[in-house]
């Protein structure tokens, strides 16, 4: 437990960014610029390198309509960075640096805004703060489409890219079959290591408009069967749709995506394929079957599609930046604010906010149970999509301008 | 003039799926459900297909409010062909086969929803039946997303498609600049012949959030500028984001899009390229710059993603659907519904139904126009803005079922 202090804040994003990285910078924001012990409130550039150039932004300077309209906003409105701090044991010049900031703004409270990494970043300043004796309260704020953090029930950003794909799975559904020839299509969904946004094509499927097929890195992905799976649901359809992580990998666990179509055909008369993991995929599968195979990447649109986020999402995201600043001014410090799933008296679902030990999730990853995955590995099983169904309620409320949404425009003032 | 005739009718679908394609059959279904004059109303399985093969479903038999949802359920609910009928002269065998059923089910109007090769089809159809002389109204109900059609303002289609990829670039583009580091990213936009759809990103540019770089295949695509004006843009603020359409080709009409990389590169180290013009055009720039580059290809996504529709487009298309039916009934036929722009009192846009021959709309292509490409081809003008913002008003009335659209489930019950 850090002392109740009164200073400036700083709030940082870093890592990915996601459709409502930016609702929880405004909670953050907004609840910062209404407190009454924190002075100032900076917006750091592109994360903690921001504080280290000392590039930081006054935040009071904004006009306010132009800060709530982060709350559905896309990508990191402060910038974001994927820099790594050294172990400080071994070399603690970006922490002095950190500190020397730090001291020159009184800065007494900081919120970092990120995955796995960013919690490690911000797990290690708040180590070194407390070292070095350096009174600031400290707070995570999390946020991954990946949903790999660990001890919380689900992150923020997670909610809205499963409500896209399964928005656009739905769709593409629907398109793809729209011809009485053949056609096989496979999705590329982001996630490395873990399944969870590939397995929210399965809320499509569950809804009868999704893929027949979902791979996903928690289990080998061997291409034979990869194969036999495939032509198994063309032969008795005509029509085969196929959900894949980027992160599927051999048993060796090199990714799928690294290799071209030449290495994993067994007849090896192909070509090297560059363009991504569908591309190849979709490569291998038209030799095999001769249908019409099409490879989709939903790329970035399935992190920034903010028109499609998730209300909820929206709302627990703000929240989740409101309650760090509202700890961290009652003395809480060191810590990540998480969510736990509990339910009102009427049985609906109810999100509450709890508090975790940085240490204990930064680095940490946080797979799909395996129970979640079906026994033969090529599907996802409902249970996912009880756990995923309360997340993406609600559609947001984008102001709209012209026809399009009016996205958030900081002035971004230098602090003094 | 045809005659004002008492009998069943037929709608069909046919060539690429859209957005609205839906709401146009909705408009003549509906209409032709309520009308007096018509005694059947039959959907085709697959368009021209359908009839020939005698598979219509009575729409009679479905649900009202499954019906109504076709107005916001992408693609062609109906089924799609891409069927090309032979010229009469030749072979009559399909018009013989098509006049058969229309008398077996005594249908006395046609409607026929697509693009340019629906309406060729359609007018074989008009003109065949004119010299059998079997009275049937025949009336084409316009869709596409490349918006060539001849003679009407707009297609129904491409303004939902044009605010999917408007606010699309707007997400990425805040997205894509989230790091400090330099970035390139090469979106691929549908458009074989026309770049009026790749032309829409230029709407996001306009509010200060699209691509640096537009490239329609109104021009030659030089890969060599290509390249230089990439560079420009890139050294001097350290990011580009460039749009494409994939039917981009060279002086002699080659499609980029079927050249590997090695072939467009002047030092030919490389490697052959599979992944499509969006990745082999990222390739070539990953080499002549260094950055980071990303190819995006929103591939079937923009004309299926129902869900950021723009509502002045469905209701649109709608009206095209029902003004069909309407015309039909009183006696039109040989004809399609094409649309004009006005203007109200208030100076507001107002789109009014126009009538044109089938002869003159089939197989014509209209491009865009080549004062709004700008002199260096490697921009769009904001003329082309003033053109495309009425088209792309209003939020899409989706109605949502746990937390996902709800599409339209038709029975498509066998017709007697």
């Amino acid at each position: 437990m850090g002392e109740v202090l009164r200073g400036a804040c700083v709030i940082g994003q870093s890592g990915g960014p996601t459709s409502v990285i930016n609702a929880s910078a405004y909670g953050v924001i907004r609840t910062a610029l209404d407190s009454d012990v924190i002075t100032k409130v900076y917006g750091a550039a592109h994360g903690i390198l921001g504080v280290m150039n000392d590039v930081l932004y006054d935040m009071g300077k904004e006009d306010p309509a132009e800060l709530e309209l982060l709350l559905h906003t896309p990508s990191s409105a402060l910038g974001s960075c994927r820099y790594k701090l050294k172990d400080s044991e071994i070399d603690d010049s970006d922490y002095k640096r950190i500190l020397d900031v730090f001291k020159k703004y009184n800065i007494r409270y900081f919120f970092y805004n990120g995955g796995n990494d960013s919690m490690d970043t911000c797990n290690k300043i708040s180590k070194y703060m407390q070292k070095v004796g350096y009174p600031c309260n400290i707070i995570g704020v999390p946020k991954t489409i990946d949903n790999d953090l660990l001890g919380t029930d689900h992150c923020p950003g997670f909610p809205s890219a499963a409500k896209y794909i399964a928005t656009s799975c739905m769709e593409l559904y629907l398109d793809a079959r729209v011809y009485d020839t053949g056609m096989i299509c496979v999705l590329e969904i982001m996630g490395r290591h873990a399944g969870w946004l590939t397995a929210a094509s399965s809320i499509a499927s569950y809804f009868g408009m999704g893929p027949d097929l979902i791979y996903v890195p928690e289990r080998v992905f061997e291409i034979e069967s990869f194969v036999r799976d495939v032509q198994k649901v063309y032969n008795e359809t005509g029509k085969c749709i196929i959900a894949v992580s980027e992160g599927i990998h051999d048993a060796n666990g090199k990714l799928i995506a690294q290799m071209g179509s030449d290495e994993l055909k067994t007849d090896a008369f192909g070509h090297k394929q560059l363009g991504g993991l569908a591309a190849t995929l979709a490569d291998i599968l038209k030799e095999k079957t001769g249908a019409k195979v099409r490879g989709i990447e939903f790329s970035l649109l399935q992190r920034c599609a903010a028109h499609c986020a998730s209300e909820v999402d929206v709302q627990e995201s703000f929240l989740a930046g409101k309650a760090a600043v509202e700890f961290a001014v009652s003395g809480v410090s060191d810590k990540m604010v998480g969510f736990e799933r509990s339910s009102n008296e009427q049985g609906d679902y109810v999100c509450k906010i709890k508090l975790m030990g940085l240490t204990d999730v930064a680095n940490a990853e946080k797979k799909l149970p395996p129970e979640w995955i079906n026994p033969e590995g090529n599907n996802i099983l409902p249970a996912f999509v009880d756990y995923a169904l309360p997340l993406i309620q609600g559609s947001p409320k984008i102001v709209y301008e012209n026809g399009l949404p009016r996205f958030s425009r900081l002035k971004k003032v230098r602090a003094e």
